[in-house]
């Protein structure tokens, strides 16, 4: 069900600057990755998680900003994003009515490696985002569990897959079959090397919409009936090396909306398009002593090089997801094709529309 | 362990206006509260439920709006009320780490009343608010369960009562025993009579901070050792039978901090401060078929009497919430004076005044 | 140096959908647009007013809002609308640093018209918009005086021209000449008929970046050297009689930024882009005697059509702006080429780049 | 008209922390205030400057952060603000119409130091503050003229009055004589001493609301008939020598609403309440050539002693204009009272408490 084929394995690169090695959000050094996927029945659902580099987050959290494109959706723990500037947990990518299940599998996570929470210390802000996989998922079920989330954690790694996998299992774009995405852009300042790197949860975009790079609008083969509404949802998660603060942060991740744009996304109505970020070159430690700390921040006249980064990884990330997830059936007999196929089906029949 | 004794049988009334009949939330028509308590071994929490009037609240959402005076919280359901002003769910108030088993009892909750949700329509946005319980309260037992929130539900009715009661059983307030607390005003308009009611959650302010109405300054008996930060948390919950858009509401609920400053509080960093208002007069239908629809809203000119309310509702709740709640001791021994009796013992003695 | 070419008079349609018979933003009832051009010397800058259908907009104030895409920008009058989600002046737009020179005209207009301003009624808030034209224009001249603005408010009509006029005198976009540019779009609700209409003030944008709805790169002919951030500016005012609360005319003009990424803009570090919207269909009476009013407001599950309205509109007028502006010589012999010219040059020679 | 007499003079200290030397804004090393008041005829206006330590603020940017307490008002020069963190002209007030003027003024004063603006580098954005002096003033008379900026901020020095100076002039609070006030607190970090400064200029709250720091209500002698609403507006200025990020600078202020509720007011619907604050510790440089750049900020677990002093200073800094503004008459015969005034025999007389 899942695929190694890339976007790129595809001719579908973005942008003009280079990606990392991987084209992965891990390209970031000690950034991972891990999937649970749920593939039984009418069930087609899972859990992504993406883990900072610190072995324990809730000791030396990230800097890390939210930017909400568009607010129809559930993810939890923006609030305090918003408002401190940090990540504390892992993040976990899920179903929309899994949230609260992962709430709670990541609260007990922090109080596994952290004894002192709610009782010595403050208490911890697990952060989950969401997409709504109910049109291939029997979301009802409520199928995921405490142990999923944990398991997903478990996997963790630099290496992972793309597609229909973890979060992205159920999920849809554009008409067909979408999932989790990732890319990377290399950026270079003064001599040194940093990478910024994306993953999305793609599950947005009207059937009809969606164009390539090189502006041809691809359809799905079989219009869905009724589908006129863009109401799914797509999650972007930014990590980078590069020392930034947290409204540098919340500045780059804005872009995600273009590169979204860009794909044919006005970002719908019934979608929650939600962006997060994070550095792994500022943390806060949770037992700091001193009064005053000293950050490394970005010359913010070099943030375009980032915007554009995003923008361009964002937009690939998404037709990574596309590509790698093939066609798959799910509850009730519903369907979504893959958009692998439909590219060789056009490239042999020479079809572009615009 | 709770009490019918409120703020004005300990002569704290705020403000010049008239407050509704039972100076309570739930003298706007239709609005009803249940609680769940847990007390038992080290456990002091709870759940407290607040349901708008209409039968099915996902199918007639109450215009609604949020408003964060400091973000070091993790309530859930926030994002989207702030996208589209408007719940379609009760509100659930708990303790912080059991805001995931409430959202999920939430969903089910919601599911059960509409077996379209994640199917033939949309999923559904839980609404849950919550604060830090864990001086009193084993917070690390996890010990709400999805049943508790559905209990609070079922319990909910226009008569409730205010102190030590559902999440309000474990929490604390500038070093009292703190908890739920209501108050409510009448308000009118042309020749028609409103109210504007308020429920708190009230877990904030530093032990020595707590100012009366007439400017007495209020110290618990035995001061906490170490105790000088504000750590708590406070959520504040306005409901109103007038009619009002989501910026006019979230204009109102803003003056929910001119409350909590009145009465000694900075809004302390350790403290998710969240105010949440929803009116029982506009509400969007779920299967709405018109393309336009009518509303009343307020003359603006006229906000000021619904700001004052808010302050005086907001100031005179929390300290219901320090009235009724009696002393409480707690998990490890941890105990917290009432502020009834040194109230009592003050006026015995005479007043003191800084 | 002003021109009746229009985007679709070069083959530049964007989206599906029908525009209006004038494809302006004049298409809504009543709006009307005037300009005031300054084009002497090293002077190329002006004045273009926007304003609303009502003859005493401080008497009657259009429900507005604003969305602040990137905020490197002097914009005046933003706060206000944020807080009362309305306008009481006409708009004008002019160049950076002729922003305080225009708020006082603005006040001079509303106290002419309104004599009680600041005597026994509140004062006025002026809005002003603007984006920086120094590269064509002497912009340290203040060239703009009271008088100019004055002129443009008062040669506000239905007809009006696109291109290098009034405030987009001086205007650069991609590498291009800049400057005003407008399109609407006709939306059917139930079974009547509305308008949304876009005007921009164009003049952002890196040289090499701009893509045309059917994919093609189009670069200015010579390379500007060291032009490589994105410095200009750009603002999106949109106007529509379709009944809108201020809440969702924000979420619809946020659309603005997908008609932007879509011609190739990730919104630069320095381009202060900010969108503002209207409606003619609520307006809030200065001197209002009800306590309640009543309002009209779109069911939202229809506002997709808006948003996908907006950001075809604005996507196109910005290339009405490119299309209709010659080319131009200003300040120290600085020149920037027109569209028009290298777009008939690329289609007579047959070279797309991608 | 104006005065040495300060809020402590009349025994009216806030909170418990130490004050700064001057008890003043200038007990920050290197900021300074100049005024310039217009008091002839009906006009009774000015203008006054609040200038960062660095001689040339445009090329050393102090870090910056605003927030809108409630945003019916006219300030200039938020929008970047918010979105860079900085400011990089002095702060001018002024009264509302005025606002354009200065604006201006401010542009001229940045080119004289800086001519390659808006030539060879970026335009540059004017801070200018404001509150409705109408009821004293004739405002209508646009009385400030650009050479009365200029002389505000030639003015600038450590020492300078409170009262009825500057933009203070003609401004009203509580029904009494209002204007600018200041204070400050002293705060060690670590073993380092460092100072947090308030400068308000005052012009809000209802007659009768006025709240002393022990409690007591002060009512102006005569009720000024129908004057039942808050409209006026008040403006907050902080600057500190704390290394702050710009978050933690928009948290601090944000507890300027803490002071002013305690006062009485509840931030009424008519006044334009805006808090700004900087920080002499961290600048960005506009000619800045590293990539990455190093900042100290606070240890945020520590802020609590910041926000307690943003509160404290806010609510003296108000008590301070109010004590130190004599009783006026303006235009119209309009008159208000002042505070010592009433203080004065309300000492005298007994003190009513309600």
């Amino acid at each position: 069900m899942t695929s190694l084929f890339r976007a790129r394995d595809a001719g579908l690169a973005c942008g003009r600057t280079e990606t990392g090695v991987r084209n992965s959000i891990t390209d970031v050094p000690g950034v991972r990755v891990g999937h649970r996927t749920l593939n039984h029945g009418g069930i087609r659902t899972g859990v992504t998680a993406i883990v900072p580099p610190a072995s324990n987050a809730y000791r030396e959290k990230p800097v890390a900003a939210v930017h909400v494109l568009n607010g129809f959706g559930k993810s939890a723990g923006l609030v305090q994003i918003e408002e401190l500037g940090t990540i504390e947990t892992p993040l976990l990518l899920t179903n929309t009515l899994a949230v609260g299940t992962c709430c709670t599998a990541l609260v007990r996570h922090a109080i596994g490696a952290n004894p002192d929470i709610g009782r010595e210390t403050a208490t911890v802000n697990p952060v989950v985002l969401e997409c709504n996989d109910g049109f291939l998922n029997d979301i009802q079920a409520l199928a995921v569990t405490e142990a999923d989330a944990t398991a997903a954690l478990d996997a963790a790694s630099a290496d992972f897959v793309s597609g229909a996998v973890g979060a992205g299992c159920g999920m849809s774009a554009f008409g067909f079959k979408g999932g989790i995405g990732t890319s990377s852009r290399r950026i270079a300042l003064d001599d040194e090397s940093f990478h910024l790197g994306v993953l999305v949860l793609a599950n947005f975009g009207r059937a009809g919409d969606l164009r390539l790079p090189d502006g041809t609008l691809v359809r799905p083969p079989s219009a869905v009936d009724g589908e006129t509404t863009e109401k799914g949802s797509v999650i972007i998660v930014m990590a980078t090396d590069i020392p930034l603060g947290d409204r540098q942060l919340k500045r780059v991740i804005r872009r995600a909306g273009a590169g979204l744009a860009r794909l044919g996304s006005f970002w719908g109505h019934g979608s929650g398009d939600i962006a997060l970020g994070f550095t792994t070159a500022n943390t806060v430690l949770h037992d700091e002593r001193a009064a005053l700390i000293d950050q490394r921040v970005l010359n913010e006249d070099r943030i375009d090089l980032l915007f554009e980064a995003m923008a361009d990884a964002t937009q690939e990330a998404v037709l990574d997801a596309l590509v790698a997830a093939g066609p798959m059936t799910g509850r009730n007999g519903h369907h979504r094709p893959g958009l692998a196929d439909t590219l060789i089906q056009l490239r042999s029949t020479g079809t572009p529309r615009s």
